[in-house]
């Protein structure tokens, strides 16, 4: 099996890795930089594109009752969460880490990836990008965006709130288990291939996520996603459900950190160590 | 997070990268170059091909009325332009750079990344590729190219010119960040992901905007694909609309070209400093 | 043709590989490892969210019947398989070596990869981990689940037990020849090109088979995924074919391993020894 | 823009790049080898899977006239056989250079790639394996296979010779130049992007070329694969139209070689010196 190991500072070392010592909760020299400010722009505009691409898809999904088949269908709606987030991923993650969701942030915020500051300011440019880009697609489809839901999610019908809510931990589980697992500096374990395609399966994750559970809940897995279809389309239904798409996500998240961290990243000894004395940092 | 830094001239250096030095307006000496005649070739090759593919694509739709599902849908003409970009731009990018779409091109140039002749003959080149690629489908494909509306783009049924003009802005926008994003020499910033998939994401980048925009334009984003379908199809409510599909483009890429390289690239000071010598270089 | 060599431990070598020493039949050592249990666990969670994101896609594959075209469709449950292959090979490689599929670890068993005893706990995590997963399913869709077959393979109407047979057989070849290839340290032969997509070519293996094979078995080439299906399921048609999932994709394996280990990887009569003495050594 | 050259032997080499020596005509010393055989047997079992896979796809196409949309559709079909190509091309490319296709095999020879003999005996082997491979979905599928039409290719009503001929040439120089352009060693030209993805814009050139053309020809671009087809259905209509797709794909493999030769790889006149020098040596 090959192992590559590319270490941190863009030189190549054996057998070993380093990881980034942990963000400290408040960084105040952060707010000092130019790049801090860049990276919420990057979160902004991305998050508003994530949402104006894939809800105008969604609202786009039956152009025509005449045609049963002129639609993208639900397979062309979970390209379109997918492939954004493989793209977007792509583009922003030299400026900002490519986060485009409250949950990745929280994942990555437990995991002392990001500090506390960056952590909230970058949730509030991701919820404020998901309101502009789902109040385009508004402005933009007048006549079918109430039709087809406004792309909000709320829980389907015939299913219960913890079905719902269920659904939402595992799929962002799934989401935040790939980031940990794409952007890990330890890739140097036996057997480990190559590690040169971070933002691909993570699109494909969210790309595989959307077509399990569509059905279910319209998949959130994003609570700026599903927090800014519900601010446009402003309907009792998936206000009242909301709480399960910031709640499931965070939830996922932190047990994606959690077993990322304790389980894969280290001896579950050295892991409990570890855990202790990140605790009392904080 | 990993980073890996890949120099200019094939050296590897760590935490620092080289902008190539602005394009001239007039380079003269390009003209005396086989090099520049080859890339004319390519792009006028690739820009023939991708319409030939993907109007093919479009046309061969619906190939039966029995079969309600017969043809490749929505999401199939949606690979077709995505895809036939992945192949095209992996193809040409080390030849011409791997524009086949005036509207990269003129996001280029506005970076300074190419002289203000070649990205004229570039367009040429183009427009000419796309009017022969489309023709072939047209002789090819006789009795379906007119029943079918030959691949134009128009402003579809219940859609403000306002909206037409912001859906081909915001897609060219789509497809010209991630073109910037994939070619930038400074991926070596915080949290940067390794990347190696350039045309892999400008292809996805174009599927996701067809997904989201067929409905309402059919879809221009690249002003040489618009182009060759309204000369070779000819009719009136194609060439009423045409002007969208240069205008929203050419606005789009601009845009794209800013965020990158005075919002993404730099410090707001410094960008607004380059900016001045820019254009007072113009 | 360009050539890349990555050799063992992280150095580059040019025209030369180095071969792992064949794994030992049982390795006590490993036993007393914690990156063991950890390998353990992470197959364990990689079948489960497998059978969860692929059997929930089958289950909501028709939500409605007023929609004839409203499900994902077997092109959408191609995609979910061959999609969690490659996101969860892609997670996991690292850390277990990212079976998730009893008969690739029989095959890399076969070619002396991985110990006995650590093979034989791979398909027992992975089995439980499929039955898990399953069972979330049934817990989520309670209404659909059986009503559309809980996603167990058996037989299809029309296919004799001989074409079932062969038709894994042969899935699960290609499936474990692609792993093979994907990981194997020659990589340094004439003409080949870079190899650093390991994980995408193994879930589009996946998803090729089941486009092929849905309509003839369900497709199973994973005796976890058909097995966890069984046991939730539990109906009488499913327990009765079972059989066919765990034979065909073994044979289907060790054809895999013998094919690549000696007839692709050494000269007939090098390889004829080497088989002698590995059987000695067995 | 980045440029990344990877010379030959596994060396890193800058600005810089060898062209292998041509293949000679007839290379005696390859007959001694093992290698020799050993690809064609790599070249034979990947395209009998390729048949196997992409035939019983088409066939199982429509299992049920009840479910309108329950088969994959003709998006479905392109992706098996690009899917495939992706797979085979990844797992052969390193044995045997990863042809599985008459068609490269000849545009291959024609720029002195490989050896006449090599050529003409990787031609036997893939009709060989071609045949095989439909022959086991004619067993697999005994009441589907004929009334599917077997996979055959031939004109599809409506289209003119000229067009079937035409429709062949383009969609082999698209796959053929793809090739080129992915095994070039010439990617240190300006503007480049990392070439590191070679199998995966083949197996999309593929899938382009069947969404756009299945509708005029069932889509060739493959003389084996067509071949083995028309073998075993043995019907007089894909026989009477069989000579277009040995003769299509030949000359657009002949048109992407001189393309990629002449006009891609090097100035004019020089290539017209290195054309004189390579016909005399012929």
């Amino acid at each position: 099996m090959t192992k590559e190991v590319v270490g941190e500072g863009g030189s190549f070392t054996a057998k070993d890795y380093h990881d980034p010592p942990p963000a400290p909760l408040i960084d105040a020299a952060e707010l000092g930089q130019w790049s801090f400010y860049r990276a919420l722009i990057a979160e902004f505009i991305a998050t508003l594109l994530f949402l104006y691409i894939t809800v105008l898809t969604v609202i786009g999904y039956k152009p025509g009752v005449v045609d049963p088949c002129g639609g993208v269908g639900i397979l062309g709606i979970a390209w379109a969460f997918g492939g954004m987030i493989f793209v977007l991923v792509y583009c922003t993650a030299g400026i900002s880490g490519g986060h485009i969701n409250p949950a990745v942030t929280f994942g990555l915020f437990l995991a002392r990836k990001v500090s506390l500051i960056r952590a909230v300011m970058y949730m509030v440019a991701q919820c404020l990008g998901a309101i502009c880009g789902v109040g385009l697609v508004k402005a933009f489809q007048k006549s079918y965006y109430t039709r087809y839901g406004g792309g909000a999610n709320s829980l389907n019908d015939g299913y219960s709130t913890g079905t719902g809510l269920g659904a939402e931990i595992i799929g962002t589980f799934v989401l935040v288990y790939t980031v940990f697992s794409a952007t890990d500096p330890k890739r140097n374990a036996r057997d480990s291939h190559i590690p040169v395609l971070a933002p691909l399966p993570i699109g494909f994750a969210v790309f595989m996520v959307h077509l399990a559970t569509i059905p279910i809940t319209g998949t959130g897995i994003n609570p700026a996603r599903s927090f800014g279809a519900a601010v446009i389309f402003n309907e009792e239904k998936p206000w009242d459900d909301h709480w399960i798409f910031w709640v499931g996500p965070f939830i996922g998240a932190a047990l994606a950190a959690f077993f990322h961290q304790f389980i894969l990243r280290a001896g579950a000894v050295k892991a409990l160590g570890s855990f202790r004395s990140s605790a009392s940092a904080v």
